[in-house]
């Protein structure tokens, strides 16, 4: 299931994918701490860190989960917890926009899941849910927008899966180097 | 230097910081093509994939140099390499915005960084440059935005640096978990 690399890389990177496989297993709560942090150490435009990560357990990842597509619910029902990402649109220091925002709050989480990966954890983020209802769900202030809801939780259980999410459940194609390299 | 940690978390992301002092020594071209790999595993959105990197060395990091602000020209002349990231601000699948680009090129962003550390460079994202000029001098099509600069190169030459520049030369303090994790 690892990818081929053409060059050696950071044994997270390699092997991290958004694996859909989970199972019902309890993650302890320092591992969130540790994702947090490690997702807190990522660069920000004026230090602004305009991350925040909701991690909705037990009740409140019910709630979250019924914002998701069916499609997503399908298998995110399996995670341990639900990890909202938001970040905050302006600058606190004066009040104006940050444009810079959303780039910083997207490194932050790839930090997270790369700590997730260290961890043996799987945070597998996913765009398909109802951003009214989750920020309702979470009470989520307009300030802040929504990056992305990650599934988190141990890999496992592929027999679980549908047919359909059986046969997607593996690193995508990327395009090569020289597409993306200018 | 070495930001102490509440938690073990990845050490590449431990050491990581947004570091001025570089010294001008040649960086291979093999790590340049690793260091976008790795980027080109981020996630995401419909994998679309909307990061590319321009990897401006020689005549071309000159251009890309005069649109830094002054107090960033002044450490980042020592760089190998200044790296403008774009982003693709639509779908390819069906020309609609994609709301997560910039998020998802975050990502990606965030894991050139951690593949530049491992292996002993610096890749330091700069949010002050001329976005205009910036998209002139690399000429980049109007369906992209930019996202940074990065300035890439071996640390070193801490004596190279202004006495300002020295003073503020270390990893910036980070909020508490508690106020990012709800």
């Amino acid at each position: 299931m690892t990818r081929t690399t053409r060059h050696p890389i950071l044994n997270e990177i390699k092997t991290r994918f958004s694996n859909r496989a989970l199972t019902e297993k309890e993650v302890p709560q320092e591992a969130y701490e540790a994702m947090v942090e490690a997702a807190s150490f990522a660069p920000s435009s004026f230090n602004e860190q305009p991350w925040r990560f909701y991690i909705a357990r037990g009740e409140r990842k019910e709630k979250l989960l019924q914002t998701l597509t069916p499609m997503n619910q399908e298998w995110a029902i399996r995670a341990d917890a639900l990890v909202l990402t938001v970040s905050k649109q302006t600058f606190t220091m004066n009040g104006k926009p940050n444009p810079w925002h959303l780039s910083d709050a997207g490194c932050a989480t790839g930090f997270f899941m790369l700590e997730a990966e260290r961890r043996g954890l799987t945070a597998h983020p996913m765009a398909g849910f109802d951003q009214k209802a989750a920020r309702e769900a979470m009470g989520v202030h307009e300030e802040f927008a929504l990056v992305h809801v990650m599934a988190v939780g141990y890999p496992g259980d592929f027999d679980k899966l549908s047919e359909r999410n059986q046969a997607r459940n593996h690193p995508a194609p990327r395009k090569p180097i020289e597409e993306i390299m200018l």
